[in-house]
């Protein structure tokens, strides 16, 4: 029996990257995969998500989190975000990968008190943790995107789709 | 103003070893990390999931899927099972991260039958596709796990803890 096999990823279109920024917006946590400093393989962590003042997607840390030291020694990381709804096949339902490169927000930078506030809007339990010196800021750079609609609807993104 | 620095993951119990068998009994799809064979960059993507006949993590995945080259090149993979619920802080739902090595299963092999047949009464929607040539079931076999029930609450577990 013939299987189609069209070209699995299309380029952005408006309706890809509406339901992109809606997917960042929207996302309080995400999946993110990292590279284990000592095997090289990777690992994968649940994370709080955001995007910060400029629109940047963030993430806010604990040091006690393996991925911690992982994004220090690699800064190159995979996130995704997107849940699946209680009905359904997930696979089906939207989610967002995007490459990101990790970079530490030191605490002492001027922006930092924006994005903290901004950060508490959304994420409001944050406040029981987020002045612990053990817990930073990481902003997530995206470097490209792909965003995954359901079988078959596929579309990459850059930054600027993003945006 | 200190900071109780407990170490942080600690050995399994039955507790944790109850919570993550069921986590995993329990997971119809999870979030998989993988290494991108160009790059060497971390890569991720939404995967179905299930345990087989012999209890053992399975996927199912498409050739069209980017993870589909990349687990070929790098078995080396990890997986997040554990999905947050609607309401809360999602870092305080209990989620399982895995570190596995990912084994194509051979459709001609003899277990396949069983595989496929216990794969389709808990992904029912899956037998739209599963016969296509493109999809294969891979194994996922744990090497180690990580168990984290929120915050300080981490256990560390063996496949033995998981079977």
């Amino acid at each position: 029996m013939p299987y189609p096999r069209p070209d699995p990823v299309q380029p952005a279109d408006d309706t890809a990257r509406t339901l992109a920024r809606g997917l960042l917006k929207d996302a309080t946590h995400a999946a993110l995969a990292w590279t284990d400093p000592a095997s090289g393989a990777p690992g994968i962590s649940r994370i709080a998500f955001g995007l910060g003042p400029d629109g940047g997607p963030l993430t806010l840390i604990s040091a006690l989190a393996p991925h911690r030291a992982a994004l220090a020694a690699h800064p190159a990381a995979a996130v995704m975000v997107g849940e699946p709804g209680e009905k359904g096949d997930p696979l089906t339902h939207p989610r967002l990968m995007l490459r990101v490169n990790a970079a530490f927000l030191d605490r002492t930078a001027p922006e930092h008190g924006a994005i903290r506030s901004h950060w508490l809007q959304q994420h409001p339990t944050a406040k029981l943790y987020v002045d612990f010196p053990d817990f930073s800021f990481v902003r997530l750079a995206p470097v490209s995107a792909l965003l995954n609609g359901g079988f078959a609807r596929a579309f990459h993104l850059t930054p600027a789709d993003l945006a």
